[in-house]
Order: C-alpha cells, then sequence, then structure tokens
C-alpha cells in the first residue's frame, strides 16, 4: 500500500510550486483590485486566502510524512527541511496580498489620492522575485537565487521613496491623510513581499550548498522590514 | 565520536530557549530606549541582532544534522520539524525589535509627540506570549498554547486603538505626522511580533496533537497584519 517515495516527493514539489502561484497570483490581484478600485476582487483575494491556508496545512503534513516514513538522506532531507519553511513564507506572502485588499476597503472610500506609479511597480518586483526564488528552489539553482536576493535592494528603494512621497502628500493637506496612509501601509506589505521572497531565495542558496548566506549579504541581510 | 542523540537533543532545547530569552530581550529594551530616549540603547539593539541571526543559524543546521544523523521518530520528529519554523519565528521577531529601534532614532529628532501608554502595554503583553509560547513548546503544553493564542486579540485590540489616536494626532497638527507615522509603524511591529508568538503557540498544539489549528481559530486566524 506504501507509495513510493519518488511518488510523494513529486506530489511535494507541485503542491509548493502550486502553492507559489496562488500567492503570487493573491499579490497580482490585490494591486489590480487597488489599481481598477474593484472591491469585489478585494473581497474574493481575503475569500480565497482560506484556500492558501489549506493548502499550507496540506504540505506541512506531507513534509513531515514524507520525513517519518522514509528517513530521506542528504539533499532529499535538505529540501523537505526546505519546503516546510518556504511552504511558511509562501503563506506570509498571501497574507500580505490579503492585508493589500484591507487597506484597499479603506481607500475606496474616498477619490483617488494621486495615480500610482510606484506600487504596481514595486508589486511586479516583488511577484517577479517570488517566481524566481521558487523556481530556484525547484531546480536548486543558486546563481538565480542570489539573483533574486540581490533585487530586493531596489524594492526597499522604491519603499523608500514612496514613503517620502507620501508624507509630504500628508503636511500639504490634512485631507490627505488617511489615504496616504493607507497607500504607506501597502507599500510596506509590498516590501515585505519582497523581503519573504529574499528569504526564500536564502534557503535555497543553503539547501544547495548546505551553508547559509542569510545575514551575511549586507544590505540583503533583511528580513522584514529592509533596513537591518 | 558520536554524541548521544539525547545530548544533541537537549542541546537543541537549551540553544532554541536562550534563542527565545535573547529575542524577548531585544524587544523589552527596544520599548525600554524608545520610553527613556536612549539612542545608544537604540543603537546596541541593532547592533546584537548579528549575534541573534548567528544562532538561528547555528540551530538550523543542528536541526538538520539531528534529522539526518538519528533519523528519529514520531514525536522527536515533530518535535525538530517544529523547532525549525519557531527559530524563524524568533529570528522575525528579533527583528521587529530593530525595526522598533530604527524608529526611535526618528522619534528622537524631535521632541516627545505624547506619553507612551498603549505601546509599553502592547511590548508587555507581546513579550508575555512569546516566553509562554516557547514554554509550551519546551514542555509541550497545548493548554497553554491555547491560551498564547488567545491573546492576540487583546494585541489587535491595543494596535486599532493606537492608530486611530494617532491619525487624530496627524489631523489635528501637520507638525505631528512625522512622529505619529514613526509610533503607528512601532505599533504594527508589536502587533506582529504577537501573531509571530501566536505562531509559535499554533505550532505547538500542531507537535502536541498532530493537528493543525492554524487557520482554524476565528479571530486568531492571523500570521502578519492581525485582520485575517
Amino acid at each position: 500500500m506504501h507509495r513510493h517515495f519518488e511518488d510523494e516527493f513529486e506530489d511535494l514539489r507541485s503542491d509548493l510550486l502550486f502553492m507559489a502561484s496562488l500567492a503570487e497570483k493573491a499579490v497580482e490581484l490585490s494591486i489590480v483590485a487597488l489599481q481598477t478600485r474593484d472591491k469585489k476582487l478585494a473581497d474574493q483575494i481575503i475569500k480565497d486566502d482560506a484556500r492558501i491556508n489549506l493548502l499550507e496545512v496540506k504540505i506541512d503534513n506531507a513534509c513531515v510524512e514524507l520525513l517519518a516514513k522514509h528517513q530521506p538522506m542528504a539533499s532529499d532531507l535538505r529540501f523537505i527541511a526546505s519546503a516546510m519553511k518556504i511552504n511558511n513564507d509562501l503563506e506570509r506572502i498571501a497574507d500580505h496580498a490579503v492585508n493589500i485588499a484591507e487597506s484597499t476597503h479603506n481607500l475606496l472610500i474616498e477619490p483617488e489620492l494621486k495615480p500610482l506609479i510606484d506600487i504596481p511597480r514595486m508589486a511586479k518586483l516583488a511577484q517577479g522575485m517570488v517566481r524566481e526564488a521558487l523556481d530556484a528552489f525547484i531546480h536548486r539553482e543558486v546563481a538565480r537565487a542570489v539573483e533574486v536576493c540581490k533585487r530586493d535592494d531596489e524594492v526597499d528603494a522604491l519603499n523608500d521613496q514612496l514613503l517620502r512621497e507620501l508624507v509630504t502628500y500628508m503636511l500639504t493637506d490634512s485631507k490627505n491623510i488617511a489615504r496616504a496612509l493607507s497607500l504607506i501601509l501597502i507599500s510596506k506589505n509590498l516590501e515585505r513581499i519582497a523581503d519573504l521572497a529574499t528569504n526564500i531565495a536564502e534557503e535555497v542558496v543553503f539547501m544547495v550548498e548546505a551553508r547559509s548566506i542569510k545575514h551575511h549579504l549586507g544590505k540583503n541581510d533583511v528580513h522584514e522590514e529592509g533596513k537591518k
């Protein structure tokens, strides 16, 4: 009755890729909802998060089962250990998309503060980082993972620039304060999505090279807020 | 030359407890630095984070080694799998303390906006949750872990209340905007620390009962921003 290790291992890989595609899609749609001021779509993202949460639990259980039943050695063991952490990172990425959808709700109460330029750019960058990091993981490609880590600085710079600009809006007219604050929080969520993608990429290097570049990449030595 | 599984397992437990105490201390000191307007202490927290990052890597490697060398079964396997995730959560908690120290730097440029009441209260609650969650993990106590999850709502409520109050400060006088924004970000960091403590507590239940209460606790179904 026991299925082969290889089959279950392959299932884990495809579940994780599916999880990544759901998380990436949630980020993409959260920005579409923001740009098109689409309340229904924002609601949908919040609702669909339940599915991602269920998949996280499924993947987590599959990892522990693989470890228990097959006692894999060396590189497979590291892959599964990394998969558990990456799974968690992906779920958090989807949570940030939900945060963005909730901030969008707040923004829809008033007219648009300003045309959105930097936020969609940050979102595109962050999404690309999530996708690249996952591809690097599945194909065990260190060079690709290192590239993802480097791109985190770009997102941090956009976030800093946007923060300054939005504070200026707040200072100019107090009627802008609520909307500017919502946009600042959205920008922070995107920055954190990029940080989580960076975590995933660092995990890939750890897995492949059995060493940690975490906390050794200078400016990329960053997890949550982009400045540590 | 191989050391006994029990010895290495005990080392892992004590390293993780030490990691938790460092993370909790970082949170505590970040609020002391904020309250006493102590720039040196804020700098120290940022500097000391390197030590926590190194310990995270050490614990991570120890977990993978334990899995590889001893192929533990059932409950020990789950403990180690959980330890890997909790280790990551603790490192993120320390990162949030660094964020608070950085926001404190910004606040020291100007005189105090208002006496701090809710922020130290939130910090005490969040620290207590981190400590309780770790104790629940080490002693495998589900009831204690469930209590931690319940307390997350209290921190979320304080964060919401503080956000409303600080926006009012912003609206009253544009000179308050920069400082109120820094305090909003500090409050959000504390909220996220409580969320991470909740993650740890959920992980304890998962480990002990081999099932997941993640995403099944209604209002505690929360990871990063307190409203999912």
